[in-house]
């Protein structure tokens, strides 16, 4: 991992589109693409995408292009797709069961071994193949299983306990889904991602609003 | 609107963060916050929050501190959380269904006004308070009902057909949550927001192994 020490966020934030459209030309037979090719298809600058896979010491011949699926092994290498991550899941309700049976888990280098609900009515359920157990279990389910990554579909409320407990239980991850922002700095070691769905529909309205009232004012 | 012409797409992503957090403050009773001490929640600069919202024409006052209910109805107004934009959902399958009921539309400005599937079983479900509905009469419900907003939650290969027909029958925003990218630049005048939750999870694991990493190398 030394070629990527000093990479961005922000270029480490792409890299899952990237590794996304690789396997798209694979699936359509193409083997090669140059940079301004590829950058066409996602709707990006060429110049972005030399800049961005420069970063990992380059993966392209000049004039030849890019060999997608050395290309693609590479990021995909990077983004650890061929680990085995243990994960859990708390809370079952509507979005949690979503989650459950939604993902090919084994696609992201992770597996699903583990949901848990406080709702006792739930237990025994199957969800994308996993039991639901109750909360009571999942101290001895975590000592025994070692999840690395923790799956938050919970209440704001319930989320800074459970966080703390999880984290003491040996969790190195949290995909969290409440409406609750887990603050990072008061986790050292702990990798979050906080994900508001809330905010991304509050992005997509801005963009309505913005588009209208450009086109209200055309003389701008 | 005229003051944010010339904002950042960056700090525009920034502002439903912004937006929550203070909704917290005034839930807790505060009323006035300096950027030192909302830095300090929000986990980011005191000089990035200062930068964010002077863009924005400068809601603070030296000395004083941000007035927290009225930064926050400003925020809100630029991002439109009082409008009542029409939204349609298609695909009622579990993840489809979860944001059915799993978010409070009326609190970012939108409204679900209709869902289609096109399985004929679910026809007459009700998930959110809304009708399930089939793909048969999508056409003629938004001629009547004009919707602005479709959320998908369809297979990858349904996606590019279902997005052009939407935009003829004059949808202006796309919340995608197919594993297609809706390119933005085939639909002038229309919003995209394509979310891909298998990438946040992939930047989640990312976090994992490249924090094993650091770890299995203490002497960097």
């Amino acid at each position: 991992m030394s070629k990527n020490e000093k990479i961005s966020n922000s270029v480490i934030r792409r890299l899952p589109r990237y590794y996304r459209f690789l396997g798209e030309l694979l699936n359509e037979g193409i083997t090669k693409i140059s940079s301004r090719e590829l950058a066409e298809r996602m709707s990006v600058t060429a110049s972005q995408i030399r800049q961005d896979l420069n970063c990992f010491g380059g993966f392209g011949q000049q004039g030849y292009g890019y060999n997608v699926s050395e290309l693609r092994g590479e990021i995909g290498a990077i983004l650890g797709v061929n680990e085995d991550h243990a994960a859990i899941l708390i809370g079952a309700g509507n979005l949690g069961r979503a989650l459950a049976v939604h993902l090919d888990y084994g696609r992201y280098g992770c597996r699903l071994c583990g949901i848990f609900d406080s709702n006792e009515n739930l237990k025994g359920e199957i969800l994308g193949g996993v039991k639901v157990s109750p909360m009571s279990e999942l101290e001895s389910f975590c000592i025994k299983n070692k999840p690395i990554i923790a799956m938050l579909c919970i209440p704001k409320d319930a989320a800074p306990e459970i966080c703390e407990k999880l984290t003491e239980l040996g969790v190195k991850a949290f995909w969290n889904f409440s409406h609750y922002d887990i603050p990072q700095k008061n986790l050292p070691g702990v990798t979050v991602e906080n994900v508001h769905l809330g905010d991304s529909l509050m992005y997509l309205c801005y963009g309505i609003n913005d588009k209208r009232a450009s086109d209200e004012k055309p003389e701008n």
